[in-house]
C-alpha cells in the first residue's frame, strides 16, 4: 500500500499517465502532458480542452472567498489554459457538488460570478451538471477553445538562447493567501475583529478574482510574436519553468533581479518575513504567461509594460538555475502545491 | 433565504438556466437542455459536449462499489449521452478528488476502470486533473463525441404517432441497488455474514458496472433509421419520457405491460415488495435508450430483440399518461433523484 502523500501530486500523474492507453483516434493531437489537449476538428483552427476542479477546504475557504469571485475564479483558471496553448476559451461546462447548508441564493451568486467571467472573456456556457454533496462545495470545469493551426504553441517547442518572458507580476496571489489566512485567524479570535485590508486591494483581488491573460492572446497576435513554448503560472514559476525545460529538453537561467513583483509584494513579502522572490518562484495561483520568444522577436517585446524578460533557455536540461548579478546560480526546484 | 431541498433539483436548475447568458459564438449550435451541448465545428460532423460528475456517498457507496467498476460507470454515464444524441464519443477528461485515505493501488485501480472503458467506447482520455479532497472520492467526466450533422437527434423534435421505444430493460439497476444495500445492512449488523448475490448477478451488474447503448447507435445507422427525438434513462423512464414531451410538445401513452422487464427484475421487485413497473418509471441509472420514431419506421425494429415498442406520442401535452389494456390511464408524473 503506497500513500499519496510519499508520491506527491506530480508523482501520482505520472504513475496515473502510464495506466492511460495511447489515443486511438486521428484527430487527438495532443493528449495529457500540455495545458490543454488538442483536437484536429478539420478547418484552420484547433479545438482545445482544457478541465479543472475546484474543491472546498483545498483550493478556497469559504469564510473569505466571496461566492461571486469563485465562480469568477473557477472559470478563470480554465480559461488561462487556452491562453497557455495561444488559444481563446469558446465554450465550457460547468459541474457544481453542493451540501444542503447551501441555499438557492448563494447557488445563485457562483453563477453570478461564472456569467460574469464568461461575459469577460467571451465564453457560452453550455452544460454542467448541479448536484448534491454530503459535505462541501465542488466546482469542476471543462472549457472548450479555438487557436488556428499555425499559433498553437505546446511547452516542449522551447530551443536553446530563446527569450524567457513573463506577463505582469508574481507572487501578489500568494501573499493575498497568506493576508486573508491572517485575517481569519484574528477574525476568529475575536469576531468584532473586522479586517481592513484596503492598503492590500491588489494582493487580495489577485487572490480571489484572478484574471487569464486573454489580452496577452490578443497582442502576441497583433505584434505576429508566435512564443516558442508557453505555459501558465498556475503552481509557482519554479515549477512552470521546469515543466517548460523538461519538455523542451533544455536548461535555464533566470535573473532574480528581473523577476516582475508588485510593491505591494515587496512590502508584505517583508511584514511576513517571506523573500519576495520566493514567492514569485514557489507561491502559486498568478495565471500569468510564462512563455519563450526567438531572440529577433524580443525587440517588438523590450519596450512592452506588460511582459518582462527574466532570462534565457540553454542547452543544458541539467542546468535550470537562479542567478544572481554577481554571478552566483542556484538550481531551481519545483515546490507546487502539496494539498494531501 | 430558500433551501435547496425546497426547490428540488429541477427547480434549482431551472432556476439557474435563467442566470445563463445566451450564446454568443455562432458555432455554439445548443447549449443547456439536451443530453450533451452541440457544437459547429466545420466538416460533416457536430461536435457534442457533455459532462457529469460522480460524488462519493450520494452517487456510490465504496462499501459496494469496486473502484475498477466505479471508474467504468462514470465513463459509462458520459458515455450514454453521447448515445442519446445519436452519436458516439471520441475523447474524454477526468478530474479525481481524493481525500488521504485513498492509497495509490486504489487510484490505479479506478483508473484501470476508466481505461477498460476507454477501450470498450473508443474513447480518447486526453486530459484531467488530480487533486485532493477534504473527504470522499469525486469523479468528473467530460466527453466530447461526434454525430454526423444529418443524424443529430434532440429531445425536442417528437411528433404526435410516433412510435415511443426503448432499448434493453428497466428497473433493474434500482433493484440492484436495494440488494447491495440490503446486503450492507446484513453485513454492517454481522461482519461474518457474507453476502450471496449469484443468482442476482444481473441486478448488481446493471447497477454496479452498466452499459452505455452506443451498439444501438450503429444498429440505427446500419438500418437507416433516424429517431425523430430521443434521451438516455438515467432519472427512470418518467422522468425521461416527461423531458420528451415537455421540449417536443407533445403527450404520451405508455402501455404498463409492454415496459420491458427482466424476470430477475420481477423475482426481486416481488421480495421488495416494490412494483416492477414502479422500479422501471421511478427506478433510475438504466442508461437505455428511450427514442420515438416514425409509425412507418416501425416495421423495420418490431422484431429487433433489444428495442421494444411501449406507446406512442399524442398531440395534447397535458396528457403524458400510463395506460392499462383494460383502457385505464393514470398521469404519468416525474420522480427522479432527490439527494438534497
Amino acid at each position: 500500500m503506497t500513500t499519496i502523500d510519499s508520491l506527491g501530486e506530480f508523482g501520482l500523474i505520472h504513475k496515473l499517465s502510464q495506466l492511460v492507453p495511447a489515443p486511438r483516434h486521428p484527430d487527438t493531437v495532443r493528449g495529457i502532458g500540455d495545458d490543454a489537449a488538442v483536437i484536429d476538428t478539420a478547418g484552420d483552427e484547433y479545438l482545445l480542452v482544457s478541465t479543472d476542479m475546484l474543491l472546498e477546504g483545498i483550493h478556497f475557504d469559504l469564510m473569505y472567498m466571496p461566492l461571486q469571485h469563485l465562480g469568477f475564479k473557477a472559470v478563470a483558471v480554465n480559461v488561462s489554459d487556452m491562453a497557455a496553448m495561444n488559444g481563446l476559451p469558446a465554450q465550457l461546462t460547468v459541474s457544481i457538488g453542493l451540501s444542503s447548508r447551501f441555499t438557492v441564493e448563494a447557488v445563485e451568486e457562483i453563477y453570478q460570478g461564472i456569467a460574469a467571467a464568461c461575459e469577460a472573456y467571451n465564453v457560452d456556457l453550455v452544460g454542467g451538471d448541479t448536484t448534491a454533496s454530503r459535505t462541501g462545495l465542488t466546482i469542476s470545469i471543462t472549457v472548450l477553445g479555438r487557436v488556428p493551426k499555425d499559433r498553437i504553441t505546446y511547452r516542449s517547442t522551447a530551443q536553446p538562447n530563446d527569450v524567457i518572458c513573463v506577463t505582469g507580476d508574481l507572487g501578489a496571489a500568494y501573499l493575498g493567501l497568506q493576508l486573508l489566512e491572517r485575517e481569519k485567524q484574528v477574525y476568529l479570535a475575536d469576531p468584532s475583529m473586522q479586517p481592513n485590508l484596503e492598503e492590500k486591494a491588489y494582493l487580495v483581488q489577485r487572490q480571489l478574482r484572478p484574471d487569464a491573460r486573454t489580452d496577452i492572446v490578443h497582442e502576441l497576435r497583433d505584434l505576429d510574436i508566435k512564443p516558442t513554448a508557453m505555459i501558465d503560472i498556475s503552481d509557482g514559476l519554479a515549477s512552470e519553468i521546469l515543466h517548460l525545460c523538461t519538455q523542451s529538453k533544455t536548461g535555464a537561467v533566470i535573473f532574480d533581479d528581473t523577476i516582475p513583483i508588485d510593491d505591494q509584494t515587496y512590502l508584505t513579502a517583508d511584514e511576513f518575513k517571506i523573500s519576495p522572490v520566493t514567492a514569485a518562484l514557489n507561491g502559486g495561483e498568478d495565471y500569468e504567461l510564462l512563455f519563450t520568444i526567438q531572440p529577433q522577436a524580443f525587440e517588438k517585446l523590450k519596450n512592452h509594460a506588460r511582459i518582462t524578460a527574466i532570462g534565457y533557455m540553454t542547452a543544458d536540461p541539467s542546468q535550470v538555475v537562479l542567478a544572481t548579478r554577481a554571478g552566483q546560480q542556484t538550481p531551481i526546484k519545483a515546490q507546487g502545491w502539496k494539498h494531501f
